[in-house]
This record gives C-alpha cells, sequence and structure tokens, in this order.
C-alpha cells in the first residue's frame, strides 16, 4: 500500500462510555438491574453545528462498533469495518455530510459490558449471572450515549437483522429524537423457524462439557460448541442458491471422495473455517444472550411490556424497509407485514425487495442499488 | 382397545438374512469389503405364484424395516410403522393385492450391519472401522436379499427422501428388474445446502467428547452431540409454514418469558423432545455414515462409479416421481430436474407436485391424494 493511499484512508477510534454506576444501575426489561455499563462506540464524520446531521447505525448480532474505515490499531492487509461499502466519505451513508455513530451492543463482547464483563459483585467474569438484555435494553443503552453525547435528534436510524430490530425498538420508544428510521433484512418478530435456529445454535454451545454453565473464562471455552453454533448460523445467512452458485458440489482440493468424514465438498470446508474462525473473535454466552433477546423481541405481541407497533400511531418517522428476494430467514413477507402495520399506523413508508441471490447476508455484501437506494432516502429526509 | 380391534391389526415380524460370509465378503463402492452382512426386512401379504406382485419400500436416513403395522412383541398404545397410512390391507399400497418388502438400510442399526455390528476382526463393535457405505451399496444388500427369496421382478420400488434415491439407483443398477419406480421428496443428488445441513449434524456427533473417534459402545455415547444433530434435521423436515401453523410463537407452559435459557417457546421444546427421543432409538454413527452416503449419492456426475441417470437410456421402467411444495430441502426444481432426466433417456413419467404446508416431512403424514394417487399408478402398472 502507497502513503498516499494510506493517508485517504479513514481512519478511527474506539471510544467508551460508561453510565449507570451503582447504585444508579440501568432497569432492565426484565426488571433486572445492572450497572455500571461499558458501552464501546465509533464515530464517523462531522457533528454539524445544530446537530441535526445524526446517523446511528446498529449492528447486526455479531457485528461491532467498527463499521467502516481503518482503526490506528489495523495492521496492513486488514480488513475495513463490517459496513464499509455503505458508510465513508462519499458512500451512501455519506460521512462528509453526516456523523455517523456505532455502539456495538449490550450483551455482546466487543468492547461493551455483557457476560464476559467483569461482575462488580464478585470481581469474576458475570457468566450466566449476568441477566438477560432484551433489544429495548439494548436502545436504551445507545440513547445513554446519545444523552451523554448530547444528541437530541437522529437523522435516520439504519440497521439490519438484529440491527433492524434495534432500528424499530428506536423508533417505539423514542419517537421523538427519530427522523427516519431504514430497517433492512428484518422482521417485527422471529418466526418458530428463526426461534428454532436460535434453540439448535444455544444447545450446540451448553451441550459443549467447556462451557460449564457458562463459568469458562479463563479456562478452556465451549469453542466446538459454538463453531457448530455459528456453522449453523451461516447455513441461516447463505440461500440455496447462493450455496449453488458458491459451492454446488465442487470438491476440496481432491478429485475423489474420502470415504471417511473429511471435509470432502468445499461447503463442508467453509462452514467449519467459518465455525473456527468465529470462535476466536466471539463469545459464547453472548451468543446465547443476543440469540434470546432476538427471540423474544415481538412488536406484534409483546409480552413483557404494552409496545408494539402500534405504538406509533403519535409519530411522524419516515420509512425506508428493505428486504431481499432470497433471504430465508426474515423472507420479504415479514417486511411486507412489517410495511403494512406501519402504514396502519400513519406513517410514511417506502418499501424496497431486492433481487439479490445471496441470502440474508446480502444487506452486508457491497451494492451499488443499496448505497443509491439510502443515498436518496437520506437526502430526501435531511432537505424536508 | 377391544379384542375385535386387536384381531383386525396387522401384525408382521421381523426377519434377518445374513450373507457375504467370509470370505465372499461384499464389494462396497469404495473398493472396502464387508461380511458377513445382515439385513432386517418385513414383509407384508402374499406373494403370488407367479411372484409378480413384489412391492419394494425402502426407507429413509432414520427409518427401518417396520413399514406399517404392529409387530407381535409391540405393548398396547405402540405406533404402528411408520408408513401405516400408506402401506396395509386396502390401503395405497394395498398389501391385500401386492407383496411388500421393506428393508433397513446397510450402515443403520435397526437390525441391518452398520456401524454398531459386531466387526469379526475384532470381535467389538466396528465403530469408524466400519467401511464407508453408499445408497448403491444399500441396494446391492436389498439385491442379495431378493436373490435370497428368490425375487427376479419388482413391480414397483417405492421410497421417499433418502430411501427415493435408493428407489433411482435401483433403477440404474438393476433397470430390467424393475417395472416401476415412485420417487418421492427426493434429489439426483444433494445440493450445497442439504451437504451443509448434513455437515453442521455430523459435526455436532463428532464434537461431543463421549464420540470418542467413534468407540463409544458399552460406554456412555455423544447424547447430547446426536441430540442436536437431530434437532437441525427436524428443522429442516419442516417449513416456515409449517413451523409457524405448528408453533408460531405460543410459549410453553408459561405466561411469560423465563429471562433464562429455557425453553420458553413450544417449537424450542419440540425440538429438545425430538432430539432426547432420538438419543434412545438411534446410533450416533450411523448417522454419520447415513448422511455421507446420501451426500455422496449423485446421479448427474458420479465420481466413484460412471453410472448416471443416463444410464436409463435402455430401460423401460414407469415413474411416478412426486414432490411437496414447502418441502426446502429437496425443493420441487429438483424433482423436476430429475423428471427431465428420465425423460431425455426416453423413459415414461408422471410427475405430481403435491400442495403442502408440512415441508419434507409431508411425505410421512397420512395424505389421501397420495394415496389415491400410488394406488392408481400400482394399479396401472400391474394392469400393464
Amino acid at each position: 500500500m502507497t502513503a498516499s493511499k494510506h493517508q485517504s484512508r479513514l481512519v478511527v477510534k474506539q471510544h467508551f462510555y460508561t453510565f449507570a454506576e451503582p447504585p444508579r444501575q440501568m432497569l432492565l426489561e426484565s426488571g433486572a438491574r445492572l450497572g455500571p455499563v461499558t458501552i464501546a462506540y465509533e464515530t464517523y464524520g462531522q457533528l454539524s453545528a445544530t446537530r441535526d446531521n445524526v446517523i446511528l447505525v446498529t449492528h447486526a448480532f455479531s457485528g461491532d462498533s467498527h463499521v467502516a474505515g481503518y482503526l490506528a490499531t489495523d495492521k496492513e492487509g486488514a480488513k475495513p469495518g463490517w459496513w464499509d461499502s455503505l458508510v465513508g466519505p462519499g458512500k451512501g451513508i455519506n460521512t462528509d455530510r453526516y456523523f455517523v455513530i456505532c455502539s456495538n451492543i449490550l450483551g455482546s463482547c466487543m468492547g461493551s459490558t455483557g457476560p464476559s464483563s467483569i461482575n462488580p459483585a464478585t470481581n469474576k467474569p458475570f457468566g450466566l449471572d449476568f441477566p438477560m438484555v432484551t433489544i429495548g435494553d439494548m436502545v436504551d443503552a445507545q440513547k445513554a450515549l446519545l444523552d451523554h453525547l448530547q444528541i437530541k435528534s437522529l437523522l435516520a436510524v439504519v440497521g439490519g437483522s438484529v440491527g433492524g430490530m434495534q432500528v424499530l425498538e428506536w423508533c417505539i420508544r423514542y419517537p421523538k429524537m427519530v427522523r427516519s428510521a431504514v430497517p433492512l433484512a428484518t422482521t417485527m418478530r422471529h418466526s418458530a423457524l428463526a426461534i428454532a435456529f436460535n434453540e439448535v445454535a444455544r444447545q450446540s454451545i451448553m451441550a459443549d462439557p467447556n462451557w460449564n454453565q457458562g463459568d469458562y473464562y479463563g479456562k478452556k471455552g465451549p469453542d466446538l460448541g459454538l463453531a457448530i453454533a455459528r456453522m449453523i448460523g451461516h447455513v441461516t445467512y447463505l440461500s440455496d442458491e447462493a450455496m449453488r452458485q458458491k459451492f454446488g458440489r465442487r470438491l476440496q482440493n481432491k478429485k475423489d471422495f474420502s470415504f471417511g468424514f473429511d471435509a470432502d465438498f468445499q461447503v463442508e470446508s467453509y462452514l467449519r473455517y467459518q465455525g473456527s474462525k468465529f470462535v476466536r473473535r466471539f463469545d459464547a454466552n453472548s451468543l446465547l444472550y443476543i440469540t434470546k433477546a432476538a427471540d423474544y423481541f415481538d412488536l406484534v405481541d409483546n409480552l413483557t411490556t404494552s409496545e408494539s407497533i402500534r405504538d406509533l400511531s403519535d409519530a411522524a418517522i419516515k420509512f425506508l424497509v428493505i428486504s431481499y428476494t432470497s433471504d430465508w430467514l426474515y423472507p420479504t413477507y415479514q417486511s411486507r407485514e412489517l410495511v403494512q402495520a406501519l402504514k396502519r399506523c400513519g406513517q410514511d413508508v417506502s418499501f424496497c425487495e431486492i433481487k439479490a441471490d445471496c441470502g440474508h447476508d446480502a444487506f452486508l455484501i457491497p451494492d451499488k442499488r443499496l448505497s443509491d437506494l439510502i443515498r436518496g432516502f437520506l437526502k430526501g429526509v435531511a432537505n424536508d
């Protein structure tokens, strides 16, 4: 890489904000209390003098605050942030124009407080003593961060998958703060199928003897169980068509079958690789907590609070709902249900189903159509 | 149950046939040799004097030879065989008219030789010393059984899923013996998606420390890993729609969330129950071997032999191909590919896609449409 190229790189820094210091702990949706809470976050671009150009990007289940660009600590050859194709100078979410914030969700393991954090009551990692957190709790932690940053209005909240759930939850909890919302590849609530996949993933972790009821920090963790959980996840992120195109029945460095239990097919190697790679970066307990939060999420019949999509009747938020033709985790019919529910409570909703073969993961894949769509939508909102 | 009802029950007996006694061992497709080989089987109805009324039913991955009726040893309340809705006196496959044979597949654990059988070389269970078997090997073992029973012609071979693969393999290996074939809910070869699900299931077994490289007989087996493998299987056997209807987001004996890792949703309990129930009846190593055989199966580009669906050009078999609208393990497009391939080599093919919400499992669920379809098809073949 040349020096000039390196200078043009978007270089960002991870920050941490800690709040809810005892005894003023955060009250969670379950009724439990948690504190202190640390939220890891990154910001991109410049906050305008009137503080009216803020876009909050919310990340999916295994994501982090590093949405775009590079960290100063990145080595040569490091990959940029997870949505670098969409967020950056001149891109769909243009950081020359907007001030973008992305924070790691509560319950995760990428800098924010989660089950691997130290429990102040014991001075040991929480493990299963970490309280169950909901999508609403994640949003409340983001709200505390925005309060700290003295941001009172969001030009947009944008996120896909579990990030899209946060987008919707933001609209319901803080409708007056949100001018527009872009939920992508998401749902108002998990289907039985989505719950089923999450449950199998959780069971595979909890079946690993090294999981040890969540008490494995400093010891060998449930690596095998976590790898299998990730393999299950990867199957749901792709589609039949995506897998056919990407792998088909191609063999892995072989001209014949092994007639054994090695990885014969490329798709087997791919899944094994994805599983083992994930183990190096993610905490098994965080997977348990975040998948459960996603399963609990329900804007149609929420059991724990009375909140639902119907609460948006008094809001005036511009929505851009995006789904993908080959997403079978949150199929388009679920986005249509969302669009109908939003329209029923009088919201301004645009809907776009993007044709893509790559399944649920499509929203993470560089796509000019998505960039153009979001660029145009944000411009309209900013000019309103 | 009243005495009269009990008397009308179809009561059957499991038989065993052992062949390939050393040194005349069975030559497997991998080049390995296996023997002696025992095949468990059941028969229903009466063989006609001209031996022209034989129907071979082939079972799916975890099935057995007990296709219909009750065993004399069954306790009160026992369920009948796995395809009792279709096979029996007066039913779609009418045992008043046809002589039905169903045998447990090679590599299984329901009476036929498989990895849990005793290896004569060591006097211990084979475990991973069991050679890899293919769908073709399973069919060759069935052929040996038919030779023993002095059956030279099959009125029909009928089977779904992995049973459907055997149906197709029968047509290719022994086209002159087969008058008609009914492959249901099956494929000419596994897609990357189907391989992916099988691979995750295998990995979940092999990740269980009790698996112990397949050497667990007489000790505690890989029950947790096998249960998770079965949970994965069950997700693939159902459909999004089937799960919505069967479970939706209904909670398990609760009015609120547990905010813990108990089974909150009915679909979670269902999967846990299916997983633990399977552990009591199935051998983990058999799952490994049979799923691998299914993954290897390929009638388009078979790597190990030159056989393919194109070899049927000289055959004259009547086919009835059946698929289900909501089957996403072997979707209808794969049955259409099969139909086209069969037509290209001049076979007489009928095709029916049955509208059903219950996913891949649909072929096992009582359905008058299926019974009528098969009854009519068999009548046509018998009258030819």
